[in-house]
């Protein structure tokens, strides 16, 4: 499978923020953000989105942040997709969606309103492709629906890497457990994150990239999640 | 912090298979296995063990290997650590285990009785450890105390990386949670998998790898556990 196909997958639905951050965790660029601050407290969200944004983004984000921070933490995360149908997300996915969604010069994990339509945006993109490949409506995807469904999404893996992922998800006796759609988001963003991590480091699309072991850590690192 | 002393965990408690290990699943040298096979039912274990071995590691293998296949699968592994008092070990550090101590030309994650040894005498390197840090005898290691126990393990971490590493373990709420013991072999187990992993592919112990696409998501993969 050529390189250009293989890798680099394209991703519309990653923010671009998180593909200029830097591994040292500072930034390359300055982040154009909202002027209002984390301890500024709101009574009215509308202000903070724009215009065309979906009802339901406002809605679900004025009724999580509890706090009236301006922003989603991990538990108002949790909550917010809760209120626009994602339930059963797990504590390894939220952190990871949080990892790669969040400012990136902010040293907390928590999202603002910004940050929050472009997750939210992605999540309805792959529900959407889930619930396709998912023809049987059994809420499970097979490992060759897993496939096509990061196919469409943008994201051509090579079939060693495909292969490894699908054998992640074996029950410990050699039989593939059928994916959730929590587990379907889960290994995405992993595969796509990572990805994108690669491509910073090889700017000039030649497929290698050459990284310091602490680059690599840090890299990685991030993606395995440990708390729970 | 020099490249010397942060890079390259002396690793004592790492197979040698592992190292040796290739990214394509390939082996660059002949694993010299013993001759039985894992079809072959077992009425006696003493033979498969070397004289010197500790007896409840023997008894543990012996007992827990249900199926007498002379290899311990995954809940079988998890029932012989929890003979020798292992016990609450996640499914995710067990497979993680496996992982990094299976038999390297076996498509299968399960150990024989000689890697089922190698493990053996890692815990309870690690258990020492541990103890010897957990001073109040909490059952907790805090991030300081983790340092220590990683120093003491051969493994120095650079500065970035330990505090990623503790990052991981905050409760969402930028508050650091205390390290069990599961989550403290966890955490090793990756960094020191990761970092032999690297220095695979740094054979002149540069501080560098360069890596392909491939190469890099199939070497970070299997670090990222999904099935619990």
């Amino acid at each position: 499978m050529s390189y250009s196909n293989a890798y680099a997958p394209s991703a519309p639905e990653l923010p671009e923020s998180f593909v200029q951050q830097q591994h040292d965790g500072e930034s390359r660029y300055t982040y154009a953000y909202p002027s209002y601050q984390p301890t500024q407290q709101f009574s009215s969200y509308s202000g903070m989105f724009s215009p065309e944004t979906h009802p339901e983004i406002v809605r679900s984000f004025e009724s999580a942040d509890r706090n009236r921070s301006g922003f989603l933490e991990e538990s108002e995360l949790r909550q917010a997709l809760s209120l626009s149908g994602y339930e059963g997300i797990s504590n390894r996915t939220i952190r990871l969606l949080l990892f790669i969604y969040k400012i990136p010069v902010d040293s907390l994990l928590r999202l603002g309103p910004k940050e929050y339509v472009e997750l939210w945006n992605c999540l309805a993109q792959w529900r959407a492709i889930f619930n396709r490949y998912d023809r049987d409506r059994s809420g499970k995807m097979n490992s060759t629906q897993l496939r096509d469904a990061f196919y469409n999404l943008g994201c051509v893996l090579p079939t060693s890497v495909h292969q490894l992922i699908v054998s992640q998800f074996d029950d410990g006796t050699g039989k593939t457990v059928d994916l959730c759609f929590d587990s379907f988001l889960e290994c995405g963003m992993i595969v796509k994150g990572l990805s994108e991590k690669f491509r910073e480091n090889d700017p000039g699309y030649t497929g290698y990239a050459t990284l310091s072991y602490d680059v690599f850590m840090l890299m990685v690192i991030p993606f395995i999640a440990t708390y729970d």
